[in-house]
């Protein structure tokens, strides 16, 4: 991050300043976070009635309210991709997947982030819980694909990188 | 915000860190980006053969590369977000629609923001450029809605608003 400067450092991302100089010679000093990278899961359940979700209620702070997210959760900075998705499935979900399916990459926020979100179809999950972070407030509920393609569409579900998850998967299965 | 602090203000949002205390009396420290919100604008052109939308080619400093991303722009705390999304259309993009239709709202970041962004799918264009921000390094192009819902679904268009704005759009029109 060459000349960039910590101004805060947290448990997994820091803000780093950069100053940066234009053509005309003024300087701007811009902010970003600094972030090892994210896991965002699918988990899907095949059904007698069809594809179903698991999908999270989570209280989130910055907003102060529970909002629908897929399972997600940050990367070790050394931490392996399919490692880090295993594990968060199963603090946040209770199982683990036999089988994840990449469904591609993107940024949440590149504008303040460096943050890259690596999305994983979660399939053939059987019961395995592992205890959840202390600092999260999580219930599971199992939505037809149907029902969140829906919703993704008409803006029900506002979280963006579960927007993303769902789509993409609708697409490919 | 109550009992947070400002760990450092920007131009347009603020580092804030909250003390929360746990049932087992643990105190984490959980820093969050205040953020006034933002406009993702889909701007929409009628061809002869279907439609095309108006996207960038932006550099991003956070990433240090050029992404492909709809228009979007940073509201004032006390901005009108339609007043906002036609003077984010112009400036980045040179038109001005007669109509913005709302596509939904989102949160690009819950877990590390409070950032909302709203959609509006931009109609009925005609040229009428304003100045750029000095620190915006950007290309306009125009790319067939067809091509771009086959990115959004595989992958190859890996900016999160732009998925989601491109995919809602697909689904109304």
């Amino acid at each position: 991050m060459n000349d960039s400067q910590i101004v805060w450092q947290g448990k997994s991302w820091s803000l780093r300043i950069n100053p940066q100089t234009f053509a005309n010679g003024e300087v701007v000093e811009r902010a970003f976070i600094d972030h090892p990278g994210a896991v965002v899961l699918v988990p899907l359940v095949e059904t007698a009635h069809g594809y179903e979700i698991l999908i999270l209620r989570q209280y989130r702070h910055a907003l102060r309210q529970t909002i629908l997210e897929l399972p997600a959760g940050t990367r070790g900075w050394d931490e392996d991709w399919l490692i880090c998705a295993q594990r968060e499935l199963q603090e946040e979900t209770g199982f683990r997947a036999a089988r994840f399916e990449p469904l591609g990459q993107f940024w949440p926020a590149p504008g303040v982030s460096n943050e890259l979100m690596s999305l994983y179809l979660a399939r053939d999950l059987t019961p395995d819980p592992l205890p959840q972070d202390i600092d999260e407030e999580i219930e599971v509920v199992s939505i037809p694909l149907a029902e969140l393609v829906e919703m993704a569409q008409n803006g029900r579900l506002q979280d963006a990188k579960s927007v993303v998850g769902i789509l993409r998967t609708a697409a490919v299965l």
